[in-house]
């Protein structure tokens, strides 16, 4: 795909549609720093422009201008992606979403919220909460990603294993397409079988087909109770082992997570919160149960526990005060960025069904010992769902640029192998991109490609992500 | 679309592929009745050839000598559509899928099941739960639907309202295209973020994007305790209206059904289950309740009565044997064909946000008042799905046929006004075509139809559905 350069004349036009204000050029270094990277890696790129629109009529107009002239579009949210989704890897235009932050009405009636794309998930899950309504999607990053950036990567987060991930709960989006029209994709109703599933072929495809403006999603009752565990155990294997028995025995927790030992001392350092932990303990798990009965939830736990006595486990934590469970939580949370505090590291967002984990988890310690590389596992083990954190250490730039790869493809080949996939969260982006042949056949990714062509002709909106 | 009619050379071939006893030709006029309709009131359409291919190889086989024959091919399950999805309109070959009816593994370590199309929506439900877990999804017609139908017209039923419709437990589906590719569409995985979500654009295509060869379901731990009560209403629209309460007060039952008192009486006259009720009696809601532990359902019901202590409702009737609940359900379930037996009548599947219920309702028989035609709604309020069941009885056929489509109009013109749409369930297929730019724009539709050309650029695929 051929792009043009932004001529000064296509600047001075894409400034009368946002205001002067709500440009940023280059120049500008200090402005623009923030456009120029995301959450993954250290990889850098650097825009010809950011806008900051502030709704879906200006966005259809600067888009316009880009479609008539080949000029790349990379919509942006947060940027805290991890597979580089929001990187303007060939310049143009980064259109930042941060204006169109309304919460446009939280609908109690029923049961439905209406926002924009570049509200904080956070902040999102906060306002219907205060209404006794909960919207579960809960990436580690909630606090400050945007559901626009959730939708496109169709983010999920740890109580996915219950509640499902975000595209679970979105009803209809409305979206500028690549050639600027103004569409909704669907309708406001939890059930629809009115023509092709625009709305779930939108959720999930990183900003290449649509830039999402408006978002409604359906909303649950709030459940009041919930019980926070974890659980060590003395080998990894039987940590990931354990998982898949939790639901045979009946069990859906709303939330299972896994820890490697290291992926917990890494985090209790970060946050400071002195964590001690036997030597022999490898592996944990973090589990929630939850529902609006403490009784009941007793019962289920003692049915947990009742797995649990098939292992070799040590003592289990349960969290006394809500500090304590937001503390397990927190050092949940900050695995990803304990990891990055300490070495340069790659996250592979591996996801296997849930009985494979220990196959899954024994390969990549067996790969990583082959291609001499160490890492930390940890993440939603109740779907399946593996990050595995590759940290460079000591590995040589050789190593790490050239023979790594390598040994990351053999765990793609793995997952696949075991029925599973490369991405079950973060997307493909731009660094999961030359991976893409081990997960896709050529029949799909010629579907794929085909669609792509018949939303965006010129190939303009965020080129160079997922093929 | 130019399609050719199937010569005798192709008609070998095709007999080659399949084997000459599963073959029907239009000879065998017997062999051939039950492959000239479906559901859907009194349509009658007669195919060329009717082929019982075993797997997906003979499928691709015949798929490609279509293709290049510019032959329609109808893709057929068992036949209880209700939008004449399955007719073979063009003629053309109808590809009957009963003999893909494997049940090929089910498997309790990760709570998944593979299964071929043809197999009876019941008879898995039964053959999962013989392991202790749950597929929720329970068309009215679950006895002789079969899966593959469900998925392509993205099926609901009454447990929708808590455990979502088919589309909500399809991980992957190995799909024929017009092509004649084989592929699949995704991974094994609870979640996916690997390019674009072909699966969840499969479901609800109603069988013009690909023939489902193999089926990946998600399962869930059976719910071990159910409650079910019928509560009467003196007037419908309260009916209507209790409904979003239910929701508000923090409730999800499994099951939320409404019916106007005709609906029951009928069915009940159907099923000779002699039922009683009230003169004043105008409308039911059937509710059940499940989850593992009695107690905890009590203490729901009694929120539930709660909320309709404040509605003006008659004796509420709690199910207190199997027997007694199944006669419900039953009940429940017989509707459509009771109002089926009693006259010529239009089902149309109205969707709407919950809580505007009460709205389409009153707009439904205030159009129906100005038309001159009687309705019989019924269905799945939980979802804001609305069965409309417009009886011919002594209406003529002028105004059945051209006067009667103005105010389906109105209805839909309602529906999509309300936030809904023209079908939650049953797809668009044959007869709802004419409606669809009721509820779908021309950018929508532009998108959908290149989707269309893209995957099938021969137009093969049940031509004449949906647009």
């Amino acid at each position: 795909m051929k792009f043009n350069k932004i001529t000064p004349e296509l600047a001075e036009a894409m400034a009368s549609i946002v205001g002067r204000e709500y440009m940023v050029l280059p120049v500008d270094q200090e402005g623009m720093a923030r456009y120029t990277h995301d959450e993954t890696e250290d990889l850098r790129y650097l825009p010809e422009v950011v806008l900051k629109p502030k709704n879906a009529d200006e966005i259809s107009r600067i888009v316009c201008l880009c479609h008539e002239n080949f000029i790349p579009v990379t919509p942006r949210g947060a940027g805290t992606g991890l597979s580089g989704g929001a990187l303007a890897v060939h310049g143009g235009v980064v259109l930042s979403m941060e204006r169109l932050n309304a919460i446009i009405d939280i609908d109690e009636r029923n049961l439905q919220a209406t926002v924009e794309p570049g509200v904080i998930t956070q902040v999102f899950q906060e306002a219907v909460m205060a209404r006794g309504l909960f919207y579960p999607p809960d990436p580690s990053s909630r606090g400050s990603c945007q559901l626009g950036g959730n939708l496109s990567e169709s983010s999920g987060g740890p109580r996915a294993v219950k509640y499902g991930v975000t595209k679970d709960y979105v009803l209809n989006v409305e979206v500028v397409l690549p050639t600027g029209e103004i569409t909704w994709t669907g309708a406001n109703v939890l059930k629809n079988a009115t023509g092709y599933n625009l709305t779930q072929l939108m959720v999930g495809s990183e900003g290449t087909l649509g830039i999402i403006t408006k978002i409604v999603f359906k909303l649950i009752p709030y459940p009041t109770q919930n019980l926070v565990m974890l659980v060590p155990f003395r080998k990894e294997e039987e940590a990931a082992a354990a998982v898949s028995n939790i639901f045979i025995a009946g069990i859906v927790p709303s939330a299972l997570e896994f820890m490697e030992r290291e992926a917990i001392v890494w985090a209790s350092r970060y946050l400071g919160l002195g964590m001690t932990m036997a030597e022999d303990e490898r592996a944990h798990l973090l589990i929630e149960l939850d529902g609006n009965d403490m009784d009941l939830l007793y019962k289920d736990a003692e049915q947990v526990y009742g797995v649990l006595e098939k292992f070799d486990v040590g003592d289990i934590l349960v969290a006394d005060t809500e500090k304590q469970k937001e503390d397990l939580w927190r050092m949940r949370r900050s695995v990803g960025h304990a990891v990055k505090s300490n070495s340069i590291y790659k996250e592979e967002d591996t996801v296997v069904p849930r009985a494979e984990l220990p196959v899954l988890l024994r390969g990549v310690k067996e790969i990583g010992e082959r291609y001499s590389f160490k890492s930390v596992c940890y993440g939603h083990a109740g779907d399946g769902n593996l990050h595995i954190n590759i940290v460079k250490g000591d590995m040589s730039d050789d190593d790490w640029n050239n023979k790594l790869p390598e040994g990351i493809k053999e765990i793609f080949r793995l997952c696949v192998s075991l029925g599973g996939t490369i991405s079950g969260e973060h997307g493909i982006g731009l660094v999961q991109r030359p991976y893409i042949g081990i997960a896709l056949n050529e029949v799909q990714l010629r579907l794929m490609q085909g669609i792509k062509q018949l939303f965006d002709p010129h190939g303009i909106l965020n080129p160079g992500k997922i093929f």
